[in-house]
């Protein structure tokens, strides 16, 4: 990549995928993006971003879409912003852009994504990053962000973050705050001492955050479970400290009534990423020792939820 | 009563009680509503029963509507039909009733209802039954019997049955099938098998029948509950046959898309009988030594969607 502009591939751009290389392709990187649904809307109409931090167009010249991977050029980034409820796609997605110093970042929901990245391609060229972000995609063609923005990247293999800080750099120049996590284990199950109860049991009971907490009942039961996430935490490794339970509660709070990304899915008929942010947890939990029961259960009524497909589109 | 025409007083009368109550008052009997929305309505009009035995009308001289139970005459035969949810209000709407040989028959869904009757009025004059209907109110004076209909009834303090054999009597002569349980408990739990896994799970995830058994880990979920509620019961002197947790998957998987009463109540921002329905039996097994781990954490997730006041009639 030495001196020369580094060809970004992005992987099922959705709202995140289309506004993170978005921002890449408006500061002058040379981004190819893989859609399905959208293509062929974006490829003649490009995007509008609508953000929180200064709206801006795609045009079709400014960017590069495809349909098919194999159709792309090789790539020194892979940003996967793939629903990882798609997961055994990135295989077949992702290999044709393969040579040997590509890089891989994902920047999917939940556990397990940058694991399955280095069973397919080597552990040593997996990056994870972790998107504070509230963003949809209004329709085709056009996305909406709406607050946050902030990334978070780490090294799969901690390595000293050369990598993680060449990609936070190129955020950075391209209007994305970025820094450098320690360790991306770490990033991610704090990550998930939100995620695991508000999209938990938002997309299972169909509740929005406000409704989770405006009664005593359900305010101890989020603290319940963010209280068994920490302790899956430290079983894994990863030391949380207990007053984060605290700030998470009075941030979402505030927060006024959000719907997480697993509520909306469901909304829409969507699979939820049920595996990612509460299967993995539990499962290397588990594998450390540590149950955690009322996830469990969670992670069972979200799944069976998950799989009533016989009123799809309700 | 002997050979008097019985004072009967129906509290509550929703869809249950406006049905099982004008049957009676259809067949001659002497019938004293309690209601409080549609008692306007019904008071001018009358009520409609459309009903798969046969429509029929109940017009304003054929039985006698009451919005305050102060207005009401002393009964031979009270009737609750009351949700539930309202249990604190049974004593102020029964009190004015009792007289010396007053006999109740609460009709209402779950554990728990016999016991509130008999710390309020005595044991000795407690009966309960469980009606076995698809029914509901389409709107104020109209209700639409959809199928079965069936009533068992049985004495809270076993003593020989005369009262219930009585009752039972009085249904039977009005078109109601009725039996006479051996035991009343047993005849609870034996219902409890079917709906804390259908209007449980229905309830707190919003998921009709036929969504919770489209797949197997559903299926495998609603046998575990099933599980869990033979446990409790054996646990309370209640034996049941295992049979009849593929019975009752069977029956339910040709019933179609069913939604349960739990259901219907959180569709409607009305409050569902998560205490009756799923506190109560785990209280009681948990007195006697039975854990029901899954059906506890049902309880607390439909505890907190049934808090979340926040969002009410969205």
């Amino acid at each position: 990549m030495d001196g020369k502009n580094p060809v970004i591939a992005v992987i099922g751009a959705g709202a995140v995928g289309a506004y993170y290389g978005g921002r890449l392709a408006q500061h002058g990187h040379d981004v190819h993006f893989l859609l399905r649904s959208d293509y062929k809307h974006v490829a003649r109409n490009g995007w509008m971003i609508q953000s929180c931090h200064g709206d801006f167009k795609l045009p079709p010249g400014t960017m590069h879409v495809y349909e098919k991977a194999e159709r792309m050029p090789k790539a020194d980034w892979v940003i996967v912003t793939l629903k990882a409820t798609a997961n055994e796609q990135l295989g077949a997605m992702i290999s044709p852009l393969i040579k040997e110093n590509t890089l891989l970042l994902t920047m999917q929901n939940g556990l397990g994504n940058e694991e399955r990245l280095a069973e397919l391609f080597g552990p040593q060229r997996v990056l994870g990053g972790l998107a504070f972000v509230c963003i949809h995609r209004v329709e085709p063609g056009v996305i909406h962000h709406i607050d946050h923005g902030y990334v978070r990247v780490g090294e799969f293999i901690e390595s000293g973050n050369a990598n993680a800080r060449a990609i936070s750099e190129m955020f950075r120049k391209s209007k994305v705050q970025c820094d450098v996590l320690e360790s991306l284990k770490h990033g991610r199950w704090a990550k998930l001492v939100w995620n695991i109860p508000f999209s938990g049991l938002g997309g299972a009971l169909e509740m929005a955050t406000d409704e989770l907490l405006c009664s005593r009942e359900g305010q101890e039961l989020v603290r319940a479970i963010m209280m068994e996430v920490i302790a899956g935490a430290r079983g894994c490794g990863v030391e949380l400290s207990q007053s984060v339970i605290d700030q998470r509660i009075k941030e979402t709070s505030t927060m006024g009534s959000y719907k997480s990304s697993m509520q909306i899915d469901r909304e829409q008929a969507r699979p939820m990423e049920v595996e990612a942010i509460l299967g993995e947890p539990v499962r290397q939990a588990a594998i450390a020792g540590v149950a955690m029961p009322i996830v469990r259960e969670l992670y069972r009524l979200a799944s069976v939820v998950n799989l009533a497909k016989c009123h799809e589109g309700r």
